[in-house]
């Protein structure tokens, strides 16, 4: 690999990551067409249901007058070989000519899967796979996870202070990280397709749980009511702000409740609401409530931990659902990355102390 | 000032710092001597007790066959005009005929504050005061504090899961952090004059306490051993590992029980104690047992906090007897960096919602 492949693939890379929250469940795709080492046209997966990387890039290159015969093209995820919602892009980089496809990371779609390079390399054209395909992977974990087991991607996101706690015992936690930090759950929740909380949290805080991003796709809304507090209260008159936008989807224990207020399902067992979720199309839930965090534990892909700089010496834990003895037998994460935002800091982790699964 | 100016000090600062832990109480210095712009002699305050900075880089460079007269010196602390143990280093500076001398900070030790300028512009020389000084005074906040309150310099060290735990309810905490995490704490330990503990440590882990690393002074060990305990152990025979070197003094209620034992004083309240280390000429306290971290918060003056890849659910929290009953009301830190080490994270932050204050 030279040099030069790696800088196009890195702006491929960045064209990509533009369709982030746009393009659910599809995956982020973005391709650059290079001739003579100069990049004659850029292209990305813009929203869900629009055309593909490969076809924009190959479209840009031509509308500024350059003839991609013999280019090279570059493209962050294998190009399709069948007909979506789409025409297979394979078939348009065969017409037009291409001569060289540089791919970071096969498509895990089992539809695709090693069939689009099959189909590039039967054609003549000289295909080179796994250039920066970790990179490619974790941008599309998302994708990765949804498309290979139906069940959408899991991420815990928590506000802690620096010695634990995600509320006083008294329940309060307002501010406990900055306004840094908080633009940056904004731009989680973008990345999500369904934002999860308990009712606890729905009844005492009464949030909206919507994206404010400018761009950003109305939230699915997912509330777990168990025994139907919410709509008990709904029912009495009260209006609850998440309703403002965006589907809001029950899970609860007494489905009757909700006839009249809002789409429920008889489900209460985390593995089989993220089941029921996946079937209706979720490929993402972002986890905000508080202790709800812990029944999802077992299930979760990524942890955004955030802390501000505060102490409250005691208050709520929020694993607390999980009994560990001894130290050898604390449950396990990987950490990312850690950065400051403004005043707090962000902590990204996976699960840890095993390899990564997509297929849990 | 210009690029080359703060070029010069930050080489300055670089050598200053390798000094660190080898010249408490003193500050840590650095100088280096410019000619032409080019260096031609460099120096540090290298140990308690050696030649100054100023004198080591203006030996260096005549060692060197270079002639210092009419050169630029940058020194990262304001030269003293007074008889300590070496003599005052404003004299050598106009003996050798130096034109110009940049200062980072000036001293903040009574006993030169400002003389050591003056001294050095009535002699003629042009001396600028203040490049990089916030990372000079950063430098030596122990000296610092120490030197204008004669209360030590408290730094508090923890070591906590990512949820916020010292160890589990039964107590078990080994390996919270990796090795990285560990080879930190003793460069901590070398920064640090005194290492404190209360007797739950020492009768639960029997550490050692001292710094292992290369050229590290023997530590002093503090125990808050309020009733006694470790006393009564020794008594019927108990070995413990901190008595393995350098020094140990015992803070208790029960002083006849430490006759035969050790060093011991009657005094159990935080502030006493320390203002007693300070009177025992010790600079800086690194406080690194569990829960003795509590009693000393409103006397810490820093926070040295690790975060280990892992999750407890329940346990022991590190400020339990802090008692914040709503948000507003939490202790507030401010965050000075994050950093990743290892699998583990460390955020260094120090007492917030307030300027800094070295006078408490």
């Amino acid at each position: 690999m030279r040099e030069e492949d790696v800088r196009f693939m890195r702006i491929a890379l960045g064209l990509a990551r533009r369709g982030e929250g746009l393009v659910n469940p599809n995956p982020m795709v973005g391709a650059v067409v290079v001739k003579d080492d100069r990049i004659i046209g850029t292209g990305w997966h813009e929203r869900f249901g629009g055309k593909h990387a490969e076809v924009n890039a190959i479209e840009d290159a031509k509308r500024k007058g350059h003839d991609v015969k013999g280019a090279t093209m570059y493209v962050t995820l294998e190009p399709c070989s069948h007909w979506g919602k789409q025409p297979p892009c394979a078939d348009r980089i065969i017409k037009e000519g291409i001569s060289r496809v540089v791919i970071a990371v096969e498509d895990p779609n089992p539809l695709v899967s090693g069939r689009g390079i099959k189909k590039l390399r039967a054609a003549g054209i000289e295909v080179e796979v796994g250039l920066l395909g970790e990179e490619a992977r974790k941008l599309n974990e998302v994708f990765i996870k949804y498309i290979t087991t139906r069940i959408p991607f899991v991420s815990i996101k928590l506000a802690l202070t620096l010695d634990g706690f995600i509320a006083t015992e008294s329940f309060s936690s307002q501010w406990i990280t900055g306004e840094a930090a908080r633009a940056r759950v904004q731009e989680l929740r973008k990345k999500h397709m369904a934002i999860m909380v308990g009712s606890g949290t729905v009844l005492r805080d009464n949030p909206r749980l919507n994206c404010r991003l400018d761009n950003c796709p109305e939230k699915v809304k997912v509330v777990l009511d168990r025994s139907g507090r919410v709509a008990e209260k709904v029912r009495r008159g009260k209006r609850f702000n998440l309703f403002e936008d965006g589907r809001v989807i029950f899970f609860t224990e007494r489905p009757e409740l909700f006839e009249g207020v809002g789409e429920a399902y008889p489900i209460i067992e985390p593995r089989e609401i993220l089941r029921k979720l996946g079937e209706l199309g979720i490929d993402s839930v972002l986890i905000e409530g508080g202790r709800i965090a812990c029944e999802f534990l077992a299930f979760a892909d990524k942890f955004y931990i955030f802390y501000g700089p505060k102490l409250f010496g005691r208050g709520i834990n929020p694993f607390e659902c999980l009994k560990v003895e001894t130290a050898e037998r604390a449950f396990p994460l990987r950490i990312d990355s850690v950065e400051m935002l403004g005043d707090s800091v962000l902590v990204t982790a996976y699960p840890g102390g095993r390899d990564v699964q997509w297929n849990r």
